[in-house]
């Protein structure tokens, strides 16, 4: 896109001629699970503090609002139920459950070449969220979210190279039933992509017809039990230290069809949780530890995602803000406490309390989504086209997005120190053997594709070349990207037989092919 | 500037009253010197294989192009000259002069309230640049920068609570005399800012006369060399390994007139420099430790930066780019580099390639600024209002670079872990003696104003909020506060007497007040 500044001919046509070929999927210079971690917000004797603080809340505060088989499963486990209602854990019980817990987990694409490896600090992006407006950049407007949109946004995300998941970044508000919307939100999701996807039931009783839609996508149970493609995103915990009763039921319930799950505590630091970091962070261990005890009393073992959310406030007037210095720290210290424990974690990274997909947009998707994965964590929510602290979802800010965590996977990827790249004997040979250049040398023709990540949209130009070419703007770009993506049908769309099969039996309000 | 989303009458009253109050400078929630260093792109082992090979480096290939004061200064010292020309440096030499070397060095401001201590790894924020153009984002266009652009760039700064310094970010283009710029630009900058002023002289002749208006500011050469409050960015290097004759005549001036010297080595990746992020931190570690002789060599203790500054480079058009996450790999780990040597170190963080101050410019700034202070970079230059791959300068940019760097300074900050912030007794009270709430606690409020960062420009509304509100635009609010600081003239500029002397001896362009 952009054109050479410097021109000198032969070297430019073989950089052009390197750069045409398409690179094999392991030379890509980023892709899903790069290894982060270099990054430890906090020291090893801090995230012991951390760790000793929250077994003494669940210890002492412990929990209320279990229910009633949530009890009975984890006082069987060792728990106690105090007169108060609240269950108690003590260290022992934690600790034993925590050596059942599920490491090393994959989670499914609908694609198998979209599948996650959540072992080690392997970090991948993606979106989520429950936002409840689309943002119109371009008429600076919201308007309420449909399934469409939904829809949309899966199939600019399949079309995405840097986004390795679809959780359901917005409500489809057009659908006013709730079991409705509960399979819309599956189907408009799952046929808009085949990378894996997150969803959230909003009852407990819609998991079972829910099931049936995903076997019949699958081609039966056993082969959705085998690669369960979907997770459900659990707010089994309403913070502070009480577990959601009927989040916890659909927990139970995706648990028995084999679902993995996010154990989300979404705390807000100053309302619903400590004001400060670390408060925040140490009541977010705990509940997601209660939550380790819970999953694993009762299907030890089970996939579950330690999923620490913490949502920062702006204290002066009490609303969230999601986009914060804070916010990263929350977030990757929340990582750094995921990797103690060695269980999958997932956090929040890359939302903004910014309107629009502007500076202040870049500048907060990108500090917490670049500390985020260099601190490790392995499933980066909420990580592209997120406004208005979680209230508003953008496709054009979703495209850009795109780039943007590109670069923050650059950066996970990291500095590689060997012979090769320590580049002493190219460093001997140009300044000893004649005046040089490294630009033109095999050595950076052979690097220039698999070490750079080259932006989509993101501008390079001088500014002379973007004065002749018309001062292109960023968003109109997003724009055009996205209604090319949306042009063509997703190439994640059911077959044609399965899709009848669907509609015959559920109440698709997305329109056929 | 954002009205509260939920009201709690006296909550709410109370927040904003305790919010008015103005804290004193050391409950700041960020402030210039905030430790960094959590982040450490390279191993142990890294790091010193890249300390190894700089040395082979010096030792092998040496560097050309040392004047013949330099050549004499350093074969004193014990470099060896070949009969190629080329200045080698043993081990032994270089391991000597680092010795000798100044650390934990003071860059004075012409207030000493913005005296930069560059001790362990303090993180300073600033501009730097020699851009050509400015930047109108309203009437999306570039012009020729001139000398009023740097004044007020100057006066825009000493405004920002979160820059910290000013280095010169743009070339005074409306003044075709060398000396005549060299002079203006160290007025324009001195007269806006009592904050640390780097400059970078065109010509070894130009000292001189640039100490006798020094001293004039100073009130007399032992004031001056009391507290230096300019220092010169002197790129002593054409990479790769080759002296710039000139620049180091420039230095050794800067020296004896005890200004402290930027060791800037600025190679490109890719061009000057291998392309690969390792080789060109090697290869700007080697240059910068031949620096380290030299200057240690002519002045031992004589203080200055370790300024290893690579530039990324687009390899598919050869043109410089500075907005990628390879750039701010490359700055972060030149960062541990100065950390390993124990140096005050200096790196190039938060440029855009963006013509314009959007999304793009938004992660690219945010990218390497908050990685170069988690890193622990004594020093980030460009870390505010340049675009275009260092061509362009953008007043309202530099403006929202102030809310941006203090997002990034309150990263480095990081998290505090105490028996306080861990919250313990707090979770146990709200959570067993009554449903509670965290946001009107004791705790909460005193913690309202010196651990939130809150942002001035950026914007926080709900979506209904906003609109009700005439949909802010964030360009516009930067606009607007940069002609609120335009319009009175700066706090820094000189008394009438000192300015009226200055001018009847140097031709300064800008006019009187």
């Amino acid at each position: 896109m952009n054109a050479p500044l410097t021109r000198r001919g032969g070297g430019r046509r073989a950089r052009v001629a390197a750069r045409s070929a398409a690179l094999a999927h392991d030379l890509r210079p980023v892709r899903a699970g790069l290894t982060g971690g270099r990054y430890n917000p906090l020291s090893d004797a801090e995230v012991l503090r951390i760790h000793r603080a929250a077994l003494t809340a669940l210890e002492d505060i412990g929990l209320s609002g279990a229910p009633e088989s949530g009890v009975k499963t984890m006082v069987a486990a060792g728990a106690r139920l105090g007169d108060d209602g609240r269950l108690r854990f003590s260290t022992a019980l934690v600790e034993d459950m925590l050596a059942r817990a599920a490491r090393n987990i994959t989670l499914h694409g609908r694609d198998a070449d979209h599948d996650l490896d959540l072992s080690g600090s392997r970090v991948h992006y993606g979106t989520a969220g429950a936002a409840v407006h689309m943002v119109d950049p371009a008429g600076r407007s919201y308007r309420e979210s449909t399934v469409q949109d939904l829809h949309d946004a899966a199939h600019i995300v399949d079309a995405l190279d840097n986004l390795h998941f679809l959780q359901r970044p917005m409500v489809a508000r057009d659908i006013p039933d709730a079991l409705e919307m509960d399979l819309n939100t599956l189907y408009a999701c799952c046929s808009g992509t085949t990378k894996h996807v997150g969803t959230s039931f909003s009852d407990p009783s819609h998991v079972d017809t829910a099931f049936e839609l995903l076997h019949l996508i699958a081609g039966g149970e056993a082969a959705w039990r085998a690669r369960p493609f979907v997770s459900n995103s659990n707010c089994f915990v309403v913070p502070p230290m009480r577990f959601a009763t009927e989040s916890c039921q659909t927990m139970e319930a995706c648990i028995r069809g084999g679902m993995p799950v996010l154990l989300l505590s979404a705390g807000m630091a100053g309302a619903t949780a400590p004001s400060t970091i670390a408060g925040a962070i140490v009541q977010s261990v705990a509940e997601c530890l209660a939550g380790v005890v819970y999953v694993n009393a009762l299907a030890p073992g089970h996939p579950a995602i330690f999923g620490t959310w913490p949502f920062g406030l702006d204290l002066r007037t009490g609303a969230m803000s999601v986009g914060s210095g804070e916010q990263a720290l929350l977030t990757a210290g929340c990582g750094q406490m995921a990797r103690f424990y060695g269980l999958p974690g997932g956090s929040a990274g890359g939302a903004s309390d910014s309107k629009l997909p502007d500076m202040q947009a870049g500048w907060e998707q990108m500090c917490s989504n670049v500390m985020a994965g260099l601190a490790g964590v392995n499933m980066i929510y909420e990580a592209a086209g997120m406004h208005a602290s979680l209230l508003g979802f953008c496709h054009e800010s979703l495209i850009l997005g795109d780039d943007l965590v590109g670069q923050a996977l650059r950066c996970v990827r990291g500095i590689e120190v060997d012979d090769d790249t320590l580049a002493l004997a190219e460093m001997r040979d140009f300044c000893l053997n004649g005046p040089g250049h490294y630009l033109g040398t095999d050595q950076t023709l052979g690097r220039m594709q698999k070490d750079h990540v080259y932006p989509s949209l993101g501008n390079r130009m001088s500014p002379k070349e973007w004065e002749e070419r018309d001062k292109p703007d960023l968003q109109d770009a997003a724009t055009r990207r996205k209604e090319m993506i949306l042009s063509i049908p997703s190439a994640a769309r059911f077959r044609v037989d399965l899709d009848r099969d669907i509609r015959a039996r559920f109440p698709i309000h997305l329109p056929a092919y």
